[in-house]
């Protein structure tokens, strides 16, 4: 793990809030020299702390309604299916757009963050896309009325 | 609602791959001219369907294990006391590092994603700083053991 000093974490929240700033306007807001960092964003980059540059999309583009959704898979008969079934649904969720995030937990149990414009429209896909995939044992529906911390991970991840 | 026609759409999903690309490059890419990628890239940000420009932070800050926590809050005989509950709970977790993603769902229930650097760190900062919490009903744990769709989101929600 690369030792990160207050300087290069400093660099890095000016660049979360604005990634189009140019090095003299850190290099004014830090009271550091533009050598130094040109310097350090490079190393920053050269090293994958820096993963890329991207831009966040705005409250237009992303859906107006969340639902976090847990669903726990059937054990099968014949347990060696269990993974299979878990792949395909993983698989089968990922493709759909309305599913912004896909994960797994435990052996039998998939976690997708659904969205849509409307409540209407989002439930509607939950009925007709989510509790009709087969071998499905629970589904757990969990809207996300009020967002805390973390509210721009929406426009993050929506595709455009 | 903006209508984004199909170049405003692949200037974003070039820009969301690497926003440090110029105007030139993404005129190149899409065989338009210079004028044109500069004068839609000006209006997506305007019209806010650009947010801010920004950098997604790579696999060596981001947290190695998370984990969804859903915290069911105890109805307390006073029922108007219910939100003042969830509302602490909601500001307790914000402020913890290890706390990627805060969320409400329903009148009672409480959303989020955790992150440390091992299973065991993990484990132990639920332990001590989750289901120690006053007023919990209940506290299911899920591992995200593999994501597959949205991995990056972690690179996204991490605090420098």
């Amino acid at each position: 793990m690369m030792q990160l000093d207050d300087l290069d974490r400093a660099i890095l929240r000016l660049l979360k809030k604005d990634a189009r700033l140019t090095i003299s306007e850190i290099a004014e807001e830090l009271g550091r020299p533009e050598s130094t960092i040109h310097f350090r964003i490079k190393k920053l980059i050269e090293r994958g702390v820096i993963d890329h540059y991207t831009i966040l999309l705005g409250p237009e583009l992303r859906p107006k309604k969340t639902a976090l959704v847990i669903l726990q898979v059937e054990t099968p008969i014949i347990e060696d299916f269990l993974e299979r079934y878990v792949n395909h649904i993983m698989r089968t969720l990922s493709m759909l757009p309305n599913v912004l995030f896909v994960a797994k937990s435990g052996k039998d149990t998939v976690i997708a963050l659904l969205g849509d414009e409307t409540e209407e429209k989002l439930n509607a896909f939950i009925e007709e896309n989510i509790k009709t995939l087969p071998t499905l044992k629970s589904v757990n529906v969990y809207p996300l009325d009020d967002v805390k911390k973390g509210e721009e991970l929406v426009g993050f991840l929506v595709e455009v």
